[in-house]
């Protein structure tokens, strides 16, 4: 599955694509890891146009990414062994659909918050991004 | 659908039953109205005993829930006419299974940052509480 897909008009958000890394193309989904080293921290963009909202996809679609979402995140939190998994559908900034699974610990920056919007972005160095990516890839 | 569902071993986390009002039952969850007026948020509890991460749900359960939350989510943007929805299932605090539906509009008191822990909450009228509950009802 982890060849581009073209889909007719699919285009990504600049500010997802400035923010995050390309991890892998799953079959509705584009998977990102968003370059912010405090919280291992993945997004799914459906790949489909103009949609801002969940519910406005087909119910294909939205078991399509139901399950896209789920296989992520049960595969992040094995790979990070993490105390608990966060998603969310928010895009009041960003109106791309797009999918937060995020690992949560007890003590980390934002904890017991969420991490929308909490302080500033900690890039990773960039060796540790690709390395980090390359575990998303294998641990799914 | 809006009778009781005893179903075996489900109870109500305290937090939860203390912070929301009932709405409804759906066919996984039950409908919760969270009494907080600044913003029209509803939450979704699937009916499983000792369930934390959505991806611990069966394959049909996370359908249904994927199902009654855009069911809900579609209902409540009709209702308030808000600008964007929000949906997320985070429980760093309370870890019973529930998924958060809000509806956003520009200017509201945690704009564009999310809602989850932002001030204190603030209670509705009891009529408002179950006007509010009734329209919510009435939509789906």
């Amino acid at each position: 599955m982890d060849t581009p897909h073209h889909t007719a008009g699919f285009a990504l958000d600049a500010c997802l694509e400035a923010d995050s890394e390309h991890v892998m193309w799953l079959s509705l989904c584009e998977l990102r890891l968003m370059n912010d080293s405090r919280w291992p921290w993945l997004i799914l963009i459906p790949q489909r146009q103009k949609i801002t909202e969940v519910h406005d996809l087909t119910p294909l679609d939205q078991t399509m990414l139901t399950f896209e979402t789920n296989m992520v995140a049960e595969g992040l939190k094995k790979l990070t062994a993490c105390e608990k998994i966060n998603t969310g559908a928010l895009g009041n900034i960003v109106r791309q659909l797009h999918v937060h699974v995020i690992a949560r610990n007890t003590g980390d920056p934002a904890w017991p918050g969420p991490v929308w919007g909490h302080g500033l972005r900690e890039p990773y160095r960039r060796e540790a991004l690709h390395e980090f990516s390359a575990r998303v890839q294998t641990a799914l």
